[in-house]
């Protein structure tokens, strides 16, 4: 007889465990050359330069003590060094830790004691609130992080400053990243697939926010079910609105491995710079609250492209579902609207 | 401080095991009346009610004795019965054993009696070879295990013969499933991802048959990998040319599910059932080996509609990569090909 039915399943040789940085590793091998992210006028990385980037990442990262049971936090826009700590920081066994970005000093004082983030990574335009916030930290006894600062140059001189406000950490991203190995190992960190990747705070709620705890598991089969959800085909073009602070956006910047796409990295929602992408870029896919749909639709005509926009683009919303003045507006301008909601599998 | 991140995951509560049957009963709940397959020129079931009889179908084998540990044998056509026993069958808790048509007496009985198999359902076309099988087993001094007839009126009524093969079994497959209740509850028999879901042995290897176990977990990882990778998008029409015997038709049995496909049952892999189907129902995928392909490009013109297809069609093949001239052949005639191979994730 084949052996009892119960013992036929998992063993040491045989469990992978599931984790959505594996998405990464294999679009890295499968399209190596293909435009992993790009951003402003000058920035393409490809997939193999996003899979070295993100492992120099995680092997700096882990020379700075992070590991299993460690948090990184981060207060970031969505530039790509918030989609490299989305790899980076998991792969070192380590959980990453995303800051609303108009949250209060106190608020973030408080996440960042109770979650024991050895190391903050701040966008210099939050530095001043990030510096209230890790004085109030030391001020009620606990340990000041590591703060690493992400100097976004590529907004800075789209803006026509040196730097978006001021550095205030012991060391910049990119001086980070460098002193790290691209044939850093991190498979063997992620030892089971029920290991936490990532940890998101309530916010505008009642009382003290609360941690929500994503395992590798889950992001990975939450990836999966956009991709399918969404019927995101091959070689997506995702433009990033919604913001990856909250909930990991989505989880999306896994499911945009899964099928090797382009993620279109975007500072700031706002309508002119949406139009422009949308329009120059070929974009295939966005997310967002309703709120963005509005957005779009009262944008001053000025901004906006010749309408209906030349290929269909997908948006997904979910939350309330929109009125239907709203997505019928959204149709006219040549947006395929999803609402999606919660569903199991 | 926030918990450990070890001690975050795997609970009770709030573990659900990956299985595939559950994209069948999402189907049903989201699309109940949209068709979950179609057999010959009248068949059409919903998807509420391929539910409502998979589980009646496992109601009535557990009635049976048919639960964890059992296994359930079958050999049978890309007929309907096929399709229904790969929910119905692991919806008990046992496994679904899947025997390759072409095989011999001894073969079969050699499998039956390894796999301790308590049910075998087999169509009437076969009823000779399996009956001549079991009569081996018991030589063996195995018991004899309860046979179910599947006839196939459909293809009977087709072929102006009132029975394909003859009658061995003590009960038809209608009514057993008759007896059944679809309200039968098949959660709780999926303790564990990692339990078995099906049971295929490789034949024409040297030796004898080696079983291959699929756990549920492996399965639903599988059946989703397919549709992202094969970019399956929403109520695809998927035609059953590739065996269901063979490796679980690659898990398009449960893929589809996911999508709320339509599966066209298909009795033969013949060109011109192959291109009627195609032409009359608005096929958009099918699996096969190259020898399919072979077969469709070297039919008589007399079965071929005209061509090109009037809508593409996704043609997935495996194995080794089919030679330049018959994939140029394939896309003149409308298809879209994609050669697969072994991919993990």
């Amino acid at each position: 007889m084949y052996d009892d039915p119960s013992t036929m399943g998992k063993t040491e040789a045989n469990y992978q465990p599931l984790t959505p940085l594996r998405f990464l590793e294999r679009s890295a091998t499968t399209f190596p050359g293909h435009p992993a992210y790009q951003y402003g006028g000058s920035v393409t990385v490809s997939y193999l330069q996003l899979y070295d980037r993100t492992r120099q990442l995680a092997s700096a990262l882990s020379q700075l003590g992070v590991g299993y049971g460690s948090t990184v936090s981060v207060m970031l826009n969505n530039t790509p060094q918030m989609l490299e700590s989305h790899y980076g920081v998991p792969m070192t066994g380590g959980v990453l830790h995303s800051i609303n970005t108009r949250l209060d000093a106190p608020t973030i004082a408080y996440m960042l004691e109770h979650c024991e983030a050895s190391i903050v990574m701040v966008d210099t335009e939050f530095s001043d609130v990030m510096s209230a916030a890790i004085d109030l930290l030391v001020a009620n006894g606990a340990p000041a992080p590591t703060v690493i600062d992400v100097v976004d140059d590529v907004a800075a001189a789209d803006s026509g400053v040196p730097l978006i406000g001021s550095r205030t950490g012991s060391m910049e991203y990119e001086a980070l990243v460098a002193t790290g190995e691209a044939s850093y190992e991190w498979v063997g960190n992620i030892k089971d697939e029920w290991q936490a990747i990532s940890l998101n705070y309530t916010s505008g709620t009642t009382g003290r926010p609360k941690g929500v705890v994503y395992h590798h598991r889950g992001a990975y089969l939450l990836a999966m079910g956009n991709v399918v959800d969404a019927t995101i085909g091959k070689h997506p073009k995702y433009l990033w609105t919604l913001p990856m602070f909250h909930c990991n956006g989505w989880c999306f910047p896994w499911s945009i491995s899964i099928e090797a796409g382009t993620h279109v990295c975007l500072r700031k929602t706002e309508a002119e710079a949406i139009f422009r992408e949308l329009s120059q870029r070929g974009v295939t896919h966005l997310c967002g609250a309703p709120v963005v749909m509005s957005m779009l639709i009262n944008a001053p005509d000025e901004v906006k492209p010749p309408l209906p926009l030349a290929n269909p683009v997908d948006f997904l919303t979910a939350a309330a579902p929109p009125p239907a003045p709203v997505l019928a507006a959204m149709e006219t301008m040549g947006f395929l609207v999803t609402h999606v909601s919660a569903v199991y599998l």
